[in-house]
């Protein structure tokens, strides 16, 4: 069985990672969505398992303790973590595995997880990033102001990542990222079982 | 001025290199193809400094003596050869050339250009390839033979290629190029400048 993908797609706060995401799912069939967990509440239209694993401070400590989480990050003053035993189970069964992912986390998915594939998502502009943060409309001026700031900071650490990509429109970065899958798909090494006529 | 991809398209006789390229360069209006000389007599439809600059053998010779090639080879008794100098003008104005090469000619140039992007097309299947070699009808049944046993020893060294494409259909691998392409374009080492806000 070939081990699947890990694609990992993060980006600065703001930068529309998960319209970007929802958008390859829809499109590739053959891509499987990485369920993290959190504790911050569910927004309007978000349900438990499907966005996110939503978990009590209390479970989330026992899932720290367990081992569960190839990473965890406080963001904002809620927990976000991503379940290592799943992705592992899932790509050993040949699943490509798509991970939407803060900086913080990609960083540490870097260390534990240096086959995956990272990509960078940048906004097309700062004031583009500036006037999609305010968009959300679920902050004070205050967690604005920071979250501004860290994302200007974050988009630094793209260039560590494998690939960048634009998101100037979510039906081109889509497509862009959906070629970095094919792309990797084609690589040698993924497909050396090919050679053997 | 950002310096262009080289894309190098190769796979053992009777795979459909040709074929392929000339979806993908019809398809990408922004990838250029690199026209290679050869001392082999035109085919039909073929014209001089589109397929190839026809040359003849004293020409090629000269060529050679005035080191204007990335690569030659005598590929069953004709002289082929990749002119190093166009394709590094162009790269340097920032076009991205689309190279299709026998297995031969992208071993040098792997060599010379170890930045290009190698990769390599696979038949079907033999039996598939067999036909396609066949079918051709420009060859005797003894130098069919030889194709055929090269090809096949040709195949092993796709091992060293960055990508590997099955032509099942000539759409599908001009797509999955394609992707590639795109894919190589999206490399963060090629795009430094966007991180500069």
């Amino acid at each position: 069985m070939k081990r699947g993908l890990l694609i990992v797609v993060s980006g600065a706060s703001g930068t529309g990672k998960g319209t970007v995401c929802k958008k390859i799912l829809d499109d590739m069939t053959d891509v499987a969505y990485s369920v993290s967990a959190t504790t911050r509440a569910p927004r309007e239209g978000e349900t438990d398992g499907k966005q996110y694993y939503f978990l009590s401070r209390d479970e989330f400590s026992t899932w720290i303790d367990e081992g569960k989480f190839l990473e965890y990050a406080n963001v904002y003053g809620n927990f976000y973590g991503t379940p290592l035993n799943k992705i592992e189970e899932r790509r050993n069964r040949g699943e490509d595995i798509l991970l939407e992912i803060d900086v913080q986390g990609a960083m540490n998915v870097m260390k534990k997880c240096p086959d995956g594939v990272f990509i960078f998502l940048l906004p097309p502009s700062l004031e583009e990033l500036k006037r999609r943060i305010e968009g959300r409309g679920t902050e004070t001026p205050e967690s604005l102001a920071i979250r501004f700031n860290n994302a200007v900071a974050e988009i630094a650490i793209g260039r560590d990542y494998n690939y960048v990509v634009v998101n100037d429109s979510v039906d081109d970065a889509a497509a862009q990222i959906e070629g970095i899958i094919n792309a990797e798909r084609c690589k040698v090494a993924r497909n050396l079982d090919k050679f053997n006529f």
